[in-house]
């Protein structure tokens, strides 16, 4: 099977799905942000409006969800009919004294093809955001483990990912 | 020491840096693509336009990197002066049995604050996009271990990340 | 009756539309433009194309109803099937010595949610266009009176403010 | 004087301001949003996010305030150094029961020409995301009284209005 | 038949297509880059990766018709199902000594409207891609034969242009 | 002297000017719609308002060359500090019975890179522009001989093309 976005002779197109009919699909991915656990405490603190780190990081992955036609070159434009975005802090630091917030989006639309990269897109522009407001006091904050986790909709069905964790 | 992008009261807001005077910077930021073997197979031979796949997330990462203030809510504008994107692939597969790309990503301006989130979004979209193009061949594809590396010029002078692996 | 936009723990999504059917939709939006009688002779004479300063706002107003989605955060994207903007002079100064613009915008579509913000944007962006294009000479120009006068489509029914006038 | 932003000719034009000098400017811009006093309530509860109404208006502003090159046609572009929005609630019912909410916006640059449409836009925009969240329960929500407050900087030099009130 | 983009007093609006039925639509512009034949040489041996101008164009070109909403004032925003590019070069120079790439885009939707402006923009940008990349080396290039060859769909049924060149 | 956008690899980059001195830079390109004599009159005579289809090109050509960044994948950003547009009516037929309009654009800016880019793509969007508003009265209409015509400012100081005429 030849990949898709690919024409015969191997140049990058927006592959036609004009045939294709309109159903009602979701997409769901995830993702993690690892910071120091001071880091994650001044996050959960914030000052009097408490948590507006993970609220902007909240409205950031919204809106670049809807933002995917201009950001990934080869994907169709389609009208997203539902967006939300969950944030889970574990304060729990890891072996290298680590804490993390996982980062979850649902998107859904009725359209012709699905709508995994508006999820995937939420989950790094969230996670972008959450080291834009935090940078300042704690440079090393990483991020990964960033996949689709399930999706439904579409020819090919449903989908699950097996094993919950990747990096 | 207070988060910068908060005000007193804990409220988001643009922070101010009319004072700042211009000087260089740089910054450096990397990540690394999941896949199967047999994806990063396809990704390598193409078609007859070798490549094109990486190709096409050069480009994204750079078209990314311009789209950062509309992207990153607090994110002051900034004339980036440069910006280069390069794909490193691994084709010895981990104990999941998982290739990788690693994509890095330098960005350079001449301006009043760094440019770690033009790095940093060139990554992720350059990530998302090789995700959108092969996602239909490997759906399991994941990405992470996206961090700063590097970055030079402003107040606070160079930093480099002291270990060189990130979850 | 809670605020749809927000969950059930008071945090912003973009609400559910995916089981609402497609039906025609229009909405009408208004307001005013407040401005000194020399600064409307000025607009109503123009140069030699007259009437220029009206023509601007108006494609700016029609070109800010399609970018509602990148611009209100929470907003669902729709295709716009129709805008239309309309504006009337009244240079009869108030108790204030300000003539003003009536600025109205008709927007219809027919998709699963209503056009009441691209006809509220639409009738913003003309007016600040407005303002930008005259503020050289008339720099105390406000706007204001912006409100929905009339919708239609959708499982609410036709809505139509009773008063004509809002502050 | 002649409207500047028109050619000898009165067509549009972005006016040319190659030769002055980039100077630190703030403009400082205001506006009102008329709501029912149960709908002012609803938006300082929340739900348990107190303010996410407000949280969700301040990131929009800001972010619009960004993007005034893409909306106002004739606008320049121009890289703000520093974008605040400030909410103020008023719950004293008017003679027509609504209360409301007094939004400014202090916007700053460094630039050849100054940053009262950004103000301005913010404003515009934080209305409209405050309309859009609770338009399902007050469809009556109006909002004006939008004008320019005061600037610094630029060869004009600083500016205020001298009432505080505009319609 | 006056032109449908002014309303009844010659001024601009979106049209009205709310009635119009959805229906499969194809078009297909064109255009010619004129440029000296040891720019056209150049392109085509590029570095390692052969054809790498070309690959960018395509990109841009793609990423163009999606972009036609926020670009041309009166376009009606659409879902695009498919848009492929092509690149022809004629490595025999004309009568000025010039060769020339010949760029033929087809855009495809399921919509209301046609997708002319996205076919032609698609060609414009990926001409004014290739005027960018190469413009250090040659800067008399330049294009022109843009136009529409052939649409498909919609109420006036299928056209195709009768002769094949023009200026 | 290779082409400067790609590098050593022959791999797309946005090209560093880091080191660049910020100087004073004009670029003035031209372009020629190509449409019947009918067309040309509807568009003289227009409804109330003369020459609105030059009105919204003229706006959507000076609001283009501010989204040349987001266009075009290797353009730097630039702060743009003057743009203007002109249309020349020829009512004379050609040997094909078309009539044209000469369309030029003159862009400027302060800044560390050329604005080539910036006055070609105005030029081509106004020309769109033009054809998306009377493309139902007139399928036929071609445009060319884009090209640009000078520039000042810059290392490599003023250029005129020598010819005046372009396909």
């Amino acid at each position: 099977m030849p990949l898709s976005h690919l024409d015969k002779s191997g140049r990058a197109r927006m592959v036609d799905i004009t045939g294709k009919p309109r159903t009602e699909r979701t997409a769901t991915a995830t993702g993690r942000v690892y910071l120091r656990p001071e880091t994650l405490k001044r996050i959960q603190k914030g000052g009097v409006a408490k948590g507006d780190v993970l609220a902007v990081a909240r409205v950031a992955g919204i809106m670049a969800a809807k933002q995917v036609p201009s950001l990934i070159p080869l994907c169709h434009p389609l009208l997203l009919s539902g967006v939300e975005m969950d944030f889970k802090e574990d304060p729990n630091p890891d072996s290298e004294d680590r804490c993390s917030i996982a980062i979850t989006a649902v998107v859904k639309t009725s359209g012709q093809t699905g709508v995994e990269m508006e999820a995937m897109t939420a989950v790094c522009v969230a996670a972008l955001t959450i080291y834009d407001m935090c940078k300042a006091v704690d440079r090393e904050i990483s991020f990964g483990g960033i996949h689709l986790v399930s999706k439904t909709g579409g020819k090919s069905g449903p989908y699950r990912l097996k094993t919950n964790t990747r990096k």
